[in-house]
């Protein structure tokens, strides 16, 4: 299948973004035929993850760290379950932030989820994360301009302290239509076994759509550095979705250069008998 | 008595510092007359710091920390029992840090800190920190210049981060001399109910005190800034030194403004039978 373009969805740093210009699909060129392949080459992706994140385990002197955001229903949950699904709990953790709770809520923003960043040896997801408090509060004019513009600083030299320790840094804005979230929002509500997961905000949040995607906008042209960049994902196509942020994990692994590291042994030394 | 001259002490940003500037033992304007006033000096500020603390308990809305460095013997854990004398448990955490563990090394240098900072309410004192990182390894030349320079700029940004989210920050450096360590060191060997403090480190430690001078000097000059200063306090004489650390508190709470919280309930609705 055509190559997976992953440098056309990064995030330039200190560009000015706006977020339709990126495609919330896959592109034309992958064709009906190439999408045929596409379940196969997902399952050769999440194995070759398998082989990288083993390495990085027995390794234990780098980390990775995979944030993921999105509007409601962009497929944060369903990306973690398909992306994963060779990857040992041993060697992945996921981790949600939800809404702040009391003794949080005493701390800077960033205290919950630094206790949560990945040691060496740790893959680890972050489901939402820091980046709500540049969102939520900003749309909902909660925070002034110079705290937003304050917490997207600390947000850059915090990620900046994980990279320099080892932490290779990957966002995902998984990135859908508003056309597409009606849909899936439908569904929910059609399905009692997804009525659980419809909430009274999913219908707030949807009328302030435009709202959230400045407040995207602003927070991912800050944010994107060399060492953290962020990727916009086309996701309206779960399967799509999945292929780009396994593609990208795989391609992140690769270039870290990770070896196996030596045997404590002399195994020669030893016989079974 | 004289007031005590904290802003002498202070460590200036940006101008080169040479720590044998600055005094080891209280100003000489302090006269013998004046010490018989100590005892009661230091209570009377251990009752203000216990009213302050009362309040910021009650507001939870900012909190305090204070950072303890020093030599072997310069006098932190017996800081820590007088200046508290009269704050409850409840409104005061100590927090040592001693040789980081294996999960501890597995995470950037922060992050074991970062996790202990006060919450809204609460005072914390460091018993050790995340300087250790920028001095230990420098003197045993375990980390490059650079690692060392891109650490300094790390610490400035997680202070600020605290003190963006209303957090206090104190920093003290109890300054004793070389001859005053050898009589504390020797007064340890000499008491059995002090052998337990005396370990191999303090005599290394002590042959390469100019390069723990010289460590402690770009660590200070290059982390002293305005929202989260250092303080040099002369520390061969306990009762001067607990004097200025009480002091120091005292004056940086009476800086935050601190009012007590208005009560929850209208209480002329309330009456007891």
């Amino acid at each position: 299948m055509n190559p997976i373009d992953l440098h056309a969805c990064r995030v330039k740093p200190d560009k000015t973004m706006d977020l339709s210009a990126y495609p919330t699909t896959p592109p034309d060129a992958l064709t009906q035929e190439d999408s045929t392949q596409w379940p196969e080459r997902l399952h050769d992706l999440a194995e070759q993850l398998n082989r990288l994140q083993t390495i990085l385990h027995a390794g234990q002197s780098r980390g990775l760290l995979l944030i993921l955001q999105g509007m409601d229903t962009a497929g944060k949950d369903g990306c973690i379950r398909s992306v994963f699904t060779h990857v040992s709990p041993l060697g992945v953790r996921a981790e949600a932030f939800g809404v702040p709770h009391a003794l949080e809520l005493r701390h800077d923003f960033l205290w919950r989820v630094h206790a949560k960043t990945p040691a060496w040896g740790e893959m680890v997801i972050f489901n939402r994360s820091h980046y709500e408090d540049v969102l939520v509060p900003v749309v909902h004019r909660d925070i002034s301009k110079a705290t937003r513009i304050q917490r997207l600083e600390h947000i850059r030299h915090f990620e900046s302290l994980l990279h320099d320790a080892g932490i290779a840094v990957v966002k995902c804005y998984l990135h859908i239509s508003k056309q597409e979230q009606k849909k899936r929002l439908q569904a929910r509500m059609d399905d009692p076994l997804k009525h659980w997961k419809v909430q009274a905000s999913d219908f707030d949040d949807r009328k302030k759509w435009n709202a959230f995607m400045r407040a995207y906008e602003q927070a991912l042209q800050e944010t994107s550095t060399e060492h953290a960049p962020w990727y916009v994902v086309p996701a309206d196509s779960k399967a799509y979705r999945d292929l780009f942020v396994s593609e990208l994990l795989v391609h992140t692994l690769e270039s870290m250069k990770l070896v196996m590291p030596q045997p404590q042994l002399k195994l020669s030394d030893y016989t079974l008998r």
